[in-house]
């Protein structure tokens, strides 16, 4: 007898168990439930679709082939069936039967099933803060009560922020959350004529994404594009007009707002597995085993509303993202088929692009390794995405994550201009496999000038971490450096370029000895100051680092990254000399 | 006392062992013999300083800090001692010193070591083809007794070949070879304006870099763009008039030229090795171990005069990639240090560019797997480097190696106008660790629609690949396909786009009847012929198979990677209808 697998969900995952298992099993009856509209379309698309340089809606939801993944088109060349616009409300496990509830004609449907897979992703979370219409202030109000507040979540969403656009109805956006979606949703808003300013409550933007070294670059660079990103601040209120939003006021400050993003991440939506007494983890996503089942055998779940494994600790994690998604719904076809199948976990690999800058990351950072209790060392290597005397090559900084008395690789982030796809995706596979920094370090990657350096940053990077776990390069970051230079520290920041490049652009207060006459002049340094001592990329500044040691200095740091990464003002020519 | 260390190479692996252990060890005495004027130059940047897209000789030799490697700045900001235009003659392994001329006085210098490291590099391999001069038939010349024939190995052939264009002393040129040097010195000499005729002696272009069926499209690409490249073509004799050479004769034809670039490969340069009785291997590369030592415990060799480990199969291997260079040297200087240090060997993982398109592979192809008796699947899947609605997208098809009975990888080759870098290193990374093709299914690269596909092409690779392994499906390539038309084979080919796709453009004498007809018109399809079945890139065609062989039809194969890797004619719409 066919087999009957009824998935709840019909975005992502969920149409990928139902296709893979359709080429597996011809006989399965196979049918999806999915609350929306729109099925198997590409929601990463969304921040594209709003600025418009994706055109058409449709492009979100076609095949490469250009086929519109509708109900029909799964039914004639899959035979799934799809009930869209049908919401599942209650799961019977016991009877093995799921009551659905079809939300235009309200009718109700038992959908009884042999296998039940859990595909109901994510949603946003809507962060707790009152708002006020200034016209009606004694009326309590959640945020999404205003007009023109909005999450990024699904078609719909994208379709109401670009009518907003489209009809002039907003000409200064606030984006609540300066994670992921924020970030993208900057660059979409900007594209789309808007001034932008992004409130972030953390310390620094993309907090689960970057350390906050590599953060405050990213910063650093939406500033120069004329975006308004505010750290540390909490929005405590928003305040309309007319019903439709007008401002937006935090603890410091106030910031005038004709359209207002909710960017504040995602939860699992996982409400119903719940309610039918499934088992949720620590982050409220549905617990399921390497083979993606949940406790109870019948019943898998897959994609955003789970739980995974994070490999680099081995520990559960939450891990919304679409490529984990359909993996996972690979794994759950095959497993149904009766071919065993493993999930071996996630990395948290995550890539986006902020104007010409793209971010990167996978593993753990330095930050989420050290509240794990993990002693991390790093590397951070500016250096040229090709040959650096190849036409385009463009900058990329990259910091390399390691456990200090292992060796072991802990994760990778990647910021600027250049290719860093190719450097993350590296990193990710030796994650994957438990690598060491040294095996990074021989890495036979391809290398020609237009492509790469010959050896390539990520194998820069590892060289710089050996040398950090060997004890020969003691590091201190930028931010550690402002740090003390802010406390008053007697400290000598010693810049080792030639006196041209010093001339053209400085630290302030940084002093000028270049490499090439350090052995000379080194009676100059004093011997009773802490000497931080970098050149543009901290190269040079390490040659000149071991020179000062082995002439007896013992208080030389090297600064991570040097100028390259410096996120602090500089100095240039006219400064200087006064013109 | 500080050891003596003598390097004779001063181009890639000789300063980057210096380099290295002076910031390792400040009392070696570390000395450079290089033969040649320049030092540390960017050899692989050859052929864009030739096109011009490197416009000065002097930024092949630049640190990225911009600084001139000459002998002085090594010995100004490093303590190494460099001799140029000095050549090692002899090496007394005894009395542990090297004889060596200096090139232009023709003085003797004795230099005494305590450990010797060879960096001597590589040769071209000169093809023992003769030559004749017209005005004096009865001279016995080889093919570089002409004028205007060259190898491209230093940046002196670079510069002779700049200046022939320049003084516009040549129009055509033959390139003897269609190995990676020969393609890429294609692309260089069409954009300084010549026609460009490649003649290859193997079947195919790019023998030792892609498979047949992967390098027939590299083939047919630069057909497209105006390049006249022969394959299966011998060539015999070059003719010359006035000491200049004029035709390249081949076996199968004469081709006119007043250029000729020899690309035939390149040998270790280890005769001063051997002629002091060390010992070489298969390739004539000097055998080191792990440690890059010789078998004489006080010399190490590095680079393109060693042979190295293949890690896929674990044989020695010769690979003269300045990437490896770079690498082995850090080994070597830390093995002299003290801190032990092991070289893994290397994957031949190569990379380069042809106008629009880029070439990268790692590993073996499945043709060096079947050399070698190793019984080896693959899959063959175009796809898009971006998500396919990401403005910009371009393709690339990606080839997949690996062993039948374990799984294990071997090896990818990519070809096509998309990024490939990252998907290069993603598979040389995973043979680093010995992966399995299951690996790669499920490894979490980061996506995002500027950067990926939801399942990164990798992914859909494995994924491919496993369905073959699980003999869920049945594959050809069109070179086989081609083949059994060309022995008038009775065969179906069986096309499952749309009418609209299959009318625009379509193989002759193929038979279309769309996917979501199949089921129905199944009965149409005759069950006494073999069906070969593929669509655009056979993603649909691999459905149909399955429906096929439900509908209990055995006989039917998929057509790997469909009409996008098709390497032959098409027909379209006009010659269909007439017009």
């Amino acid at each position: 007898m066919a087999k009957r697998i009824l998935i709840i969900g019909g975005v992502a995952a969920g149409p990928k168990v139902a296709a893979k298992l359709r080429r597996l099993d011809s006989r399965a009856e196979i049918t999806i439930l999915e609350r929306g509209e729109f099925l198997s379309y590409a929601g990463c698309g969304l921040p594209y679709y709003v600025s418009g340089e994706i055109k058409q809606q449709r492009e979100l939801m076609e095949t490469s082939a250009g086929v519109m993944r509708t109900p029909e088109y799964f039914e004639k060349t899959k035979r799934i069936s799809v009930h869209n616009r049908t919401e599942a409300q209650q799961v019977d496990r016991e009877k093995k039967e799921v009551k659905a509830r079809h939300l235009d004609t309200g009718d109700i449907t038992i959908f009884p099933y042999d296998l039940l897979v859990f595909a109901t992703g994510s949603k946003p979370f809507i962060p707790p803060v009152p708002a006020v219409d200034l016209d009606m202030p004694d009326m309590e109000l959640s945020c999404l009560d205003l007009g023109n507040v909005t999450t990024l979540h699904g078609i719909e969403d994208a379709e109401k922020v670009r009518w907003t656009i489209r009809e002039k109805l907003a000409k200064q956006a606030v984006i609540v959350g300066g994670g992921l979606i924020g970030m993208e949703m900057t660059e979409s808003l900007v594209k789309s004529g808007l001034k932008v300013t992004v409130i972030e409550m953390m310390d620094e933007i993309l907090p689960l994404v970057l350390d906050p070294d590599m953060g405050i670059l990213v910063r650093r660079y939406c500033r120069e594009k004329g975006v308004d990103v505010r750290v540390g601040e909490k929005v405590m209120r928003l305040e309309g007009r007319d019903g439709v939003v007008r401002r937006v006021v935090t603890r410091q400050g106030s910031y005038p707002a004709d359209l207002v993003i909710l960017a504040a991440g995602f939860r699992p939506h996982s409400d119903l597995a719940v309610s039918c007494g499934l088992e949720t983890g620590l982050y409220g996503g549905i617990i399921v085993d390497s083979h993606m089942r949940t406790r109870d055998p019948n019943i898998y779940a897959v994609g955003d509303c789970v739980e995974t494994t994070n490999i680099v600790c081995d520990k559960s994690a939450y891990f919304p993202l679409g490529s984990l998604a359909n993996k996972q719904g690979r794994v759950v076809a095959n497993n149904i088929a009766g071919d065993e199948d493993i999930f071996p976990g996630g990395l948290n690999s995550t890539i986006f692009k902020i104007f010409d800058f793209t971010v990167a990351r996978t593993g753990m950072s330095t930050q989420q390794a050290q509240e794990m209790g993990i002693d991390a060392l790093y590397s951070i290597v500016p250096a040229s995405d090709k040959a650096h005397y190849y036409p385009g090559a463009r900058r990329v900084i990259t910091k390399l994550v390691a456990e200090r008395k292992s060796g072991k690789i802990l994760g990778a982030q990647f910021v600027g201009e250049g290719e860093v796809t190719k450097s993350v995706n590296t990193v990710a596979c030796a994650l994957f496999y438990g690598g060491m920094v040294r095996d990074l370090s021989n890495l036979d990657i391809p290398y020609a000038p237009p492509y790469a350096s010959a050896i390539d940053n990520v194998c820069v990077a590892a060289n710089v971490l050996r040398n950090k776990l060997a004890g020969l390069m003691d590091g201190i970051s930028p931010l550690q450096v402002e740090e003390r230079r802010r406390k008053g520290d007697a400290i000598l920041l010693l810049d080792v370029r030639t006196i041209p490049e010093f001339e053209k652009v400085r630290i302030p207060g940084s002093t000028c000895i270049p490499l090439a006459e350090i052995r000379e002049r080194i009676e100059e340094l004093p011997r009773n100051l802490d000497i931080i001592i970098f050149c543009a990329v901290s190269a040079r500044g390490y040659e000149a680092a071991i020179i000062l040691k082995e002439a007896g200095y013992s208080r030389v740091q090297v600064m991570d990254g040097g100028l390259a990464v410096w996120p602090f003002d500089l100095e240039n020519k006219e400064e200087r000399t006064g013109r």
